[in-house]
């Protein structure tokens, strides 16, 4: 299976969604070495654009993102994950998903669900 | 609401979402074009990376999305759409999703389900 790392300086985007519930917890990028490393090790791990690093999904917090499946899409270019999330949050804000922000009438508006509190867990 | 389009060229991935099943249709990308086009008219309209234009979403096949609900992500670099999606299938290939593959045992097995024929829709 060769995906297609051409088209963003060598990333794709990978999108978390809670196999279970089929909720969509977050976005993050993958380069080739953080692809393979999650088809080894079975848990997520992404490029991380802001510190230019392999990142392994919770290696901070313990919430690590156990893999169920794995979706490729039509073009090669995004993979979708689902998974089994450990700690009961994806998000470093503590929300339960990244996506806790819903759009009402042009408002932002918080409808997620926190599930902890990042100062408890990035210490 | 103002979303961040700096890190990407301009561009956010926006990732659809049936409103309904839940299940990931696809993935595009957005500029502040397509973002406020969204927003206005209430149906999926992308970036195309590829043709280098607006995209409005189905406006070749007909396979509109009609926006239910707009999530932002906690970096405002990313935007989730539930939608209904019109015609069944979100796919150019027919089927109704883009991840309409799976990775087993290291195998890429076809499990999506195909709603259209592209010979009939794309003339």
């Amino acid at each position: 299976m060769e995906l297609n790392f051409n088209k963003s300086d060598g990333l794709i985007p990978a999108i978390v969604q809670d196999a279970e519930t089929k909720d969509v917890l977050m976005l993050a990028y993958m380069n080739r070495e953080s692809w393979a490393a999650t088809l080894k090790s079975g848990k997520a791990t992404f490029w991380s654009r802001s510190r230019q690093k392999l990142w392994l999904k919770g290696e901070s917090s313990g919430h690590v993102q156990m893999i169920k499946n794995i979706y490729v899409d039509c073009d090669d270019d995004t993979v979708l994950l689902q998974v089994e999330q450990l700690g009961g949050a994806a998000c470093h804000t503590g929300h339960r998903s990244c996506f806790y922000r819903k759009l009402e009438g042009g408002e932002v508006v918080v409808v997620g669900e926190k599930v902890f509190d990042p100062k408890d867990v990035y210490k």
